[in-house]
């Protein structure tokens, strides 16, 4: 998407050809800045600390850090340690593993002098693919805005969203974002609610920036606030993201995404997961049983970063000495509360059959490689 | 409460016996400091700005308010115009006005020379009855603590609570709190998640600070990790405050509360309510129609103050610059997700007869205040 007038990605091969540039994202919004990756390590570095985030994005990063580790090392015993590595930095979003599995594969079986070459040529495709994906997901979920729009007699369709799935949480276009980026440039009127997101308030920081970048009106809400207006009918629709879609199509995403499913049902206000087929995992069923959820330290619940008057970025203690805290990042909404999955492939029910059906190869090679596995 | 040793309440009248003390709470909790106010106006600067905050402390605070204007000017038009502005200071808890309209009939057919007296006996005793309604609300809630812990054989009771209404909100012992002081007091294993409660933070700020003064457990979270909890049997119940309850049960309190009943409800947690009887507004029925909703500034979801390393307290920005934010400050949790209000006479089901019947002199007062006022 752009930013000031210049189209972007959040990933791309610099002109060296040899290192990787991405935006860093826990500069924003107050700083714009880009950083250069020349390592594997660099890559798992940037994924641990977020400076690149979001499940799609931190897949296609993943990707292009076993290129750089083969680029420095083209020996098994690299590709094993790259591997390990970048799987190590999130437990929780699927296609990391699958991205890093993409590119062992294509990889694995090619003598040295190739690997990198090749390494780097999945990990273009996989980036590339996700631009493509999104960009279905997004003519999807038009259709979705585009109707309400209809029954709305041309008012403002009101779309609440949590956490940040937006252009910089892929390589471009964003799932959750897609569609509304689409009915926006269509001439649809959109407003966006934006769930702040705590405790790393990626929809204060992330989404609200986007949006503003890309001339979307939205306004930020506190966490809190989802299920008040969903009472008072202000929100025609949720649409979130997704960090892993099970089988059966529970969503593990961004903590709190599970109360503002609970208050949709609750208020009958439709409630959409925008997924890329990378995040089903066909391998798992149960979501809240089975699903790795992970743990980041405190010092994101105690803290708080952002511009003083003067300008300075600077963190602040709100929470008092000596007081524990607890920090889950993620949480799993149950098949029963999701309206839709909005895919590539279109909007399909949150249950196996309809999972299976339109993604059967998936979940075909999913259920060999949990046979290899087991 | 204690606050380093030392036994307090929340508001006092000054040894001059002409001003009233108070706790700063914006300050907290990086800075313990007391305030002194000697006018009504300095009342209401205190109650819309929140350094006095919470159904009850509001209450009472409002109630010295009036006897600070009747030591200043004992006329009729004084008494209206103190009414008036305390009146207009936060519109959803309904103590407020409950407090004004004691101290005004306890004033009303009274000589000048002896208003302003009365005044302050009458906000002495809503001061004083507040403490003993509170100690009356924990004993209740104790036994509902302790039927856990008999469950868990003597296993912690994890209690999750939202926003602030600990000794800080109250005049003394606080209303979700009393039952948890109380039980931690008899060494009834008890651990309390404090949500955090954007915008303003009270839980992370307030609840967190006070109970660590006291020394009970307690985990700080972000509001949206609740849910989370609640699916993996991390909270044996939740305890709220209110800022009124309907004559059906219908309970406002803090945005945020209704996804927590929700999720508590979605996953057979019991959701209980705390509050004294001058919360109850026999008045109003359907809370969702009819009872106000506060909104706030903006800046409350677009900063954040805390401490900085060097012990700075400083305001920092959150939110890009140029998006919208709103703030609404209150929600409405249905009676259907209430297991059970605790009040100073008891535990009671949410809704019309328990509640008339348990306060049928509230009840009758306050239908009659209803006819005069149509």
């Amino acid at each position: 998407m752009k930013v000031d007038g210049r189209q972007m990605r959040t990933i791309w091969v610099e002109d060296d050809g040899a290192t990787v540039g991405i935006i860093d994202q826990t500069q924003l919004p107050h700083r714009f800045a880009t950083g250069r990756l020349a390592t594997v390590s660099d890559v798992a570095r940037a994924i641990r600390t977020m400076q690149v985030r979001g499940a799609p994005l931190i897949g296609a990063a993943a990707a292009y850090g076993m290129w750089l580790a083969l680029r420095a090392d083209p020996s098994d015993q690299a590709l094993e340690y790259a591997y390990a590595m970048l799987i190590a930095t999130r437990p929780t979003a699927i296609n990391l593993k699958w991205a890093v599995d993409e590119v062992q594969a294509a990889v694995r079986n090619r003598a040295r002098a190739e690997r990198a070459a090749a390494a780097l040529r999945r990990a273009g495709e996989i980036a590339d693919e996700d631009v493509a994906i999104n960009q279905a997901i997004g003519r999807h979920g038009l259709k979705i805005i585009e109707g309400i729009a209809a029954r709305k007699n041309g008012e403002r369709v009101n779309v609440l969203t949590h956490c940040n799935a937006g252009w910089l949480a892929t390589v471009d276009w964003g799932t959750a974002t897609a569609p509304i980026y689409m009915a926006h440039d269509k001439g649809v009127p959109v407003q966006v609610f934006a769930d702040e997101t705590r405790p790393r308030n990626q929809g204060a920081s992330l989404t609200a920036w986007e949006l503003g970048r890309h001339g979307v009106p939205h306004t930020v809400i506190a966490d809190n606030t989802g299920g008040h207006l969903m009472q008072h009918g202000l929100v025609d629709m949720v649409i979130v993201g997704t960090d892993r879609v099970t089988a059966q199509g529970d969503v593990c995403n961004k903590i709190g995404t599970y109360l503002k499913a609970l208050a949709a049902h609750d208020n009958k206000v439709p409630f959409y997961v925008s997924l890329p087929s990378p995040s089903i995992d066909f391998n798992i069923s149960d979501g809240l049983a089975e699903i790795p959820i992970e743990q980041r330290a405190a010092d994101e619940v105690t803290g708080m970063t952002g511009k003083t008057k003067d300008g300075r970025i600077e963190t602040v203690q709100i929470v008092p000495d000596g007081s524990a805290v607890a920090n889950y990042a993620f949480d799993v909404t149950p098949a029963r509360l999701v309206t839709g999955l909005i895919t590539e492939r279109g909007v399909i029910a949150a249950n196996r059959s309809a999972l299976v059906q339109t993604f059967p190869e998936r979940a075909e090679v999913m259920s060999k490689s949990n046979r290899k596995i087991s």
